[in-house]
């Protein structure tokens, strides 16, 4: 086989075979096929596609070519969950500690972020001893236990998806639909998960920034996932303003908490609520999504949810007390109003300027060596379709610095204030079970 | 500039600025630019193809990569001719010495050929003594005195063009009209060129095998020459069947004396008199192509052309007398007939495979270290719509080797022999002047 003739084949439109995906995979993993290749290779794929089937030999080709994550001796059936990313998306905590409470393992393993805050292991690090280095026979039994733990991403997982999306990155071929999905998915399947529910933002603050390339996302996504064994439902979410309210890591986990108490933020509870309920029906606990909400409010109402989720902050060495006490999290050092220089509905809230507002703040990485400060971050008063009096505070800022100047125009840059009234985006676009 | 960025613009179907094909060319040839990056391009622009403007920029970038040959030390229009490559092409000197016969300064740089036969100047060294290692300031003096000089490819001509040309062929990005055509034309113009004429060939022996293609790529080479400031003018000629009647160096350098004495095969004839026709119009020499047919008609008519010949052999050191004594060339060992198994009509005489059967003979190169055998090769004796009797001989076969059992087959089973009449194909299907 020679990868030239593979390229040429689906240059010319060809459908490739599962040798010649393989091949492609296997040697551009352990190098003997050259990055020039690869990358001609991958444009190709973005001008002619590739058919489910190709979608899902590739998917599974990256899988194979590194580490899998054995969770078999986790009982139940392990639905992971996995979201495209957007600003102040505090849903992995809640969503874990009420899908669990219904009797659904969740077996998370996570990362740190790279972006307007941290991500969930940088979150959960705000909880006073809490770490994610557990081996894995006491992640299994954690899991089996209380249903729920979250690890730091460890193995080789996936080594091929790695150097295909640094090279995509590099060479024009990251907007692809079958390489973004095929990545998303081998990653998932990698780390050991039976079914798969995907969070698919879209809008401003999301890297697919409308609702049909969303929608192809996730389908794509939810064809793999099935193709290759995996029952997998996916669902588009607004990301044209930030989820919740709060943005930054601290205030993430208190956000997450004040959920589970039933007093979270509508937006963020309903999206809860919608994923956890695809997640319960794939985990064979409900029969249908209505059934499966149900089951959540119960556990959110009667205190069940909070109670897993203080029982995994103290398996993992947190203080569980954080829970009861939000102020045993980092406090950051100044709190300011920020005021609306005018009266009107709230227009816009471009999520992806406002979070690059909290990253100014320290609360998310700029590259991998940035240092994160828990404790900053914003807090929204108001969300879109909102009415705002002009002096009334709409954003709170919580900073470990005097000098906000710069932040605070970022964020009048990027609130738009309008005479007229302002109807506010529906969260839940589409929901995708096949 | 970022070249992610030209990547991405071009994979969108954006149009290349002359400062960002610039960028690319510099950059890649310099080495700051990798591989990877480079074969994303051409596969994006194999998609999206290239504007007028953008191939122009892309050859002249090419053509400033390297050094450039300064032929303005030779009076008169320097015409240049270029052919796609074919079997059996004995063109370049006939057409060279009737040109030069008229007055067309002919100062050819040529290289060594890696295929059926070799080069030209393979070819030329069938006369004994003949060498294409002269001076700039001999080659000069020997165009402006006799009108027509061979030199052998000297400098650094385009370094960009050979290192995407290398890379071209590794990708799966080779047949993609505008980066074929600014490879070809950026050589010519580097080598000193005021003017071009193309023969692009088309069918089984040919680079492109559809008159369309090659009809395409030769309207992008004349585009490309005129708006470059070099006048250029095309023709599309077939190539389904070998060009005139040998294959092979020493029987080509026959046939080309053959042709300038009037008596070379009528192929071979009419191809000369078309690209001479318009080398004269576009050197000036000649009004119309009419015009300046009947005044290669004449020089070949009247002995100047196979003059010219000889005076160039001697120029360069070669026993001139060749010319009235053809058995000065080296002769094969084994002079051998190729009987016709039925009787019947010359359907088909499969280029390629014909000329890899002069090739199997040592005719020409199969990788670059291969040496040629300048003695072997093939005769043909009938073409297609030639009639043959049971027995007659299809071909004579040159061959320094006894076993030729394997080019006897190869060669049976490409000429194929049918009951019915066959119509000889057109030679000339198309005239492009602008």
């Amino acid at each position: 086989m020679r990868m030239v003739d593979i390229i040429e084949k689906k240059r010319d439109g060809g459908v490739l075979t599962s040798a010649e995906i393989t091949f492609f995979v296997e040697g551009y993993t352990n190098g003997s096929i050259p990055d020039y290749q690869a990358s001609a290779l991958l444009m190709a794929i973005y001008f002619q596609d590739m058919t489910d089937e190709e979608r899902a030999n590739l998917t599974m080709a990256m899988v194979n070519s590194g580490d899998k994550i054995d969770l078999s001796a986790i009982e139940g059936v392990k639905v992971d969950k996995h979201s495209t990313g957007g600003v102040g998306d505090t849903t992995t905590l809640p969503l874990a500690a009420m899908v669990a409470a219904v009797g659904v393992p969740v077996a998370k393993m996570s990362g740190r972020g790279l972006g307007h805050t941290g991500g969930t292991i940088d979150k959960l690090e705000a909880i006073e001893g809490f770490h994610v280095e557990i081996t894995t026979e006491d992640f299994v039994q954690q899991v089996n236990e209380i249903k729920m733990a979250v690890v730091g991403q460890s193995g080789n997982l996936t080594p091929a998806d790695k150097k295909i999306y640094a090279l995509r990155d590099v060479t024009g071929t990251v907007s692809s639909i079958p390489l973004i999905a095929s990545s998303i998915m081998s990653k998932k399947i990698a780390s050991g998960a039976d079914a798969i529910v995907l969070d698919v933002k879209t809008g401003d603050g999301a890297f697919m920034k409308t609702e049909e390339d969303a929608k192809q996302l996730a389908q794509a996504m939810v064809k793999i996932g099935n193709d290759v064994g995996r029952k997998t439902m996916a669902i588009i979410s607004d990301m044209s303003q930030p989820l919740g309210l709060a943005i930054g890591n601290a205030l993430e986990i208190k956000e997450a908490i004040d959920t589970l108490q039933g007093k979270g933020p509508k937006d963020l509870e309903e999206l809860c609520y919608t994923l956890g309920s695809q997640m319960v029906v794939l985990g064979g606990h409900a029969a249908s999504l209505q059934e499966a909400r149900q089951q959540l409010e119960t556990v959110v109402m009667n205190g069940q949810a909070l109670e897993v989720l203080k029982q995994f902050i103290i398996a993992q060495g947190g203080n569980g007390e954080v829970v009861e006490h939000q102020d045993l999290l980092p406090q950051a050092q100044y709190i300011t109003a920020l005021p609306a220089k005018k009266s009107g509905y709230i227009a816009k809230l471009e999520a992806d300027d406002i979070g690059t507002a909290a990253m100014l703040l320290g609360a998310g990485r700029a590259t991998k060596e940035s240092e994160i400060d828990l404790a900053v971050g914003l807090m929204l008063n108001k969300k879109v379709g909102d009415y705002v009096e002009e002096g009334e505070s709409l954003v709170t800022i919580h900073a470990n610095q005097q000098d906000i100047a710069q932040v605070e125009q970022k964020l009048y840059d990027h609130i738009i204030i309008s005479d007229a009234k302002v109807e506010a985006p529906s969260l839940i676009r589409a929901i995708i079970m096949t």
